[in-house]
C-alpha cells in the first residue's frame, strides 16, 4: 500500500509520501514515491505515485530521460496543466506497452499526483487517474490523497483549509501520516517531504524523515499525549447514556 | 454504508451503531442496526448488523420470532458462544433461502456482531462473518468494528485498551463516530447506543442520539476545538523541513 498527500494552500504546497511497497505481506521494500523536476528560479514540479511499481517507475524514467531531449518535456512545458497532460500521456503509453497476455491477470494501474509551479503561472496540484484523465484541487478542497487515504483523512477534513499557514499544513500532514502508519502496517517510514513556498521557484530536494527523526518523534508524542488528555477532559456522559 | 463499534473493556460493554442505509446515493433511509434480546437479571444480548438490509432484517426477525417458541433460542441458550452459533446458523439459513437465479448478481451478505452476558458466564463480543464463521474480541484487541471502519479507527487504536473506564470508552466511541460521519456521507445520524455494566444483567433499551443532542453536540465541539489547539501547539517544524 501507499499513502501520499499533496496540499495546496494560499502560501504554498506541501507534498508527503511514505516509502513502503509490498507484493504480498511477506515481500516489503522501501521505494521512493516522490520525484522532482526542477529548474532553479523557473519551475518546480513534484510527482507522487501509487499503484503498480513497474508502471510508476517506467513513467518517471521516461519523463526523466526525455527531459534531456529536444521534444516537449517536463522542463519545457509552459504550464502545470501541460505537465499533467504529459504525465497522463506517458502513463497511458506505459500501460499500453506493458499490457499483454502475460499481464492479463495483473493490475498494472497506477495513480499519480502532479504539483508545483512554473514561472508566469499559478501553483497547482493535480490527481491523474489510472485511465489518464485528471482533476485539480481547489480552494474548497485544498488537498489530494493517494492510496490508503481513510485513516489519515479526518485530521485533514477537520483542520486543513486553503488559508491554513504553510507550517501548520505541514504539521497537519505529518499527523495524518502518523495516524495512517499506526493503523496500517503496509504504510511505513521513512517519509519523503517537500514544502514549496509560493513564487519561490526554489529547486529544493525532498527531505527524508526517518523513524527516529527527533522532530517527528517529538510531535508524534505531543499529539498522542494531547489526544489522551483531550479525551479525558471531555464532559462525562449524562446518566441516561450510561449503564445502570 | 454502515458504521458499528462494539467494545469489551474490564468494566463492561459499549455498543454504538449509526442508522443510515443507502441503495445508491439517491436512496437514503434510516434503519435501526442495533437489536436487544434480554431477560432482566439474567441476560442481555446485543446484535449489530451491517450489509444487505433484507438479509439482516430477516435474521433478526427469525431470531425474535423463535425466541417466543420452544426450541433453542436467544433467550434460552446458556452461553454467549451458543448465542453466536445460533445467529450464525440463522444467517446461513437466510442466505441459503434467498440465494437463487433472481439474486445471482446481488450481494446478499451481511455481517453481525453479537455481544453481551448471560448469567453464570463471562461477557464477550463476537464478529460473525457473512460466511457464518466468527471470532471474539480479546483483551489485546478490545474492540470490533463493522462497515466503514477506517476513518474512526485511529482514535480507537490510540486510546482504547481493555482497562479504559467504561465512560471514557463511550466518549472514545462517540468521537470515532464523529470522525466517520464527517468524512463519509453514507454514515449518518441518529446513533443507537447501549452501555452495559459487567454483571448488571440490566435489560436496558438502547439510547437514540439525534443530530441536535446537547451532550453529543457539546463533546463534538470540545473535541474539534481541542484538536485545533493541539495542532496549533505542536512544535514548529525545523528550518530544513520548510521551504526556503
Amino acid at each position: 500500500m501507499t499513502y501520499c498527500v499533496a496540499m495546496h494552500v494560499a502560501d504554498g504546497l506541501v507534498f508527503i509520501c511514505d516509502s513502503r511497497t509490498n507484493a504480498g505481506i511477506d515481500q516489503i521494500s522501501t521505494f521512493r514515491k516522490l520525484f522532482v523536476f526542477s529548474a532553479p528560479g523557473e519551475r518546480l514540479i513534484v510527482l507522487q505515485t501509487a499503484g503498480n511499481l513497474a508502471t510508476s517507475q517506467s513513467v518517471v524514467s521516461l519523463l526523466e530521460q526525455r527531459s534531456r531531449g529536444s521534444g516537449t518535456h517536463m522542463l519545457n512545458v509552459t504550464s502545470l496543466y501541460d505537465a499533467t497532460v504529459l504525465v497522463a500521456d506517458t502513463l497511458r503509453e506505459v500501460m499500453s506497452r506493458d499490457r499483454s497476455k502475460l499481464t492479463a491477470l495483473i493490475d498494472l494501474s497506477c495513480t499519480i499526483m502532479v504539483g508545483g509551479q512554473i514561472a508566469g503561472a499559478e501553483m497547482g496540484i493535480y490527481n491523474v487517474y489510472a485511465q489518464g484523465n485528471f482533476f485539480q484541487a481547489t480552494q474548497d478542497t485544498p488537498f489530494l490523497q493517494l492510496g490508503e487515504s481513510k485513516y489519515g483523512r479526518p485530521i485533514l477534513d477537520r483542520n486543513l483549509t486553503y488559508h491554513t499557514p504553510l507550517d501548520e499544513a505541514l504539521r497537519c500532514g505529518l499527523i495524518s501520516f502518523d495516524s495512517t502508519i499506526r493503523s496500517n502496517l503496509s504504510v511505513g517510514m521513512p517519509l519523503d517531504l517537500l514544502v514549496y513556498a509560493k513564487d519561490s521557484f526554489a529547486a529544493k530536494a525532498p527531505v527524508r524523515i526517518h523513524q527516529d527523526d527527533p522532530y517527528y518523534s517529538h510531535i508524534r508524542r505531543q499529539w498522542s499525549d494531547g489526544l489522551k488528555n483531550l479525551l479525558a477532559d471531555l464532559q462525562p456522559p449524562p446518566r441516561e447514556f450510561m449503564a445502570d
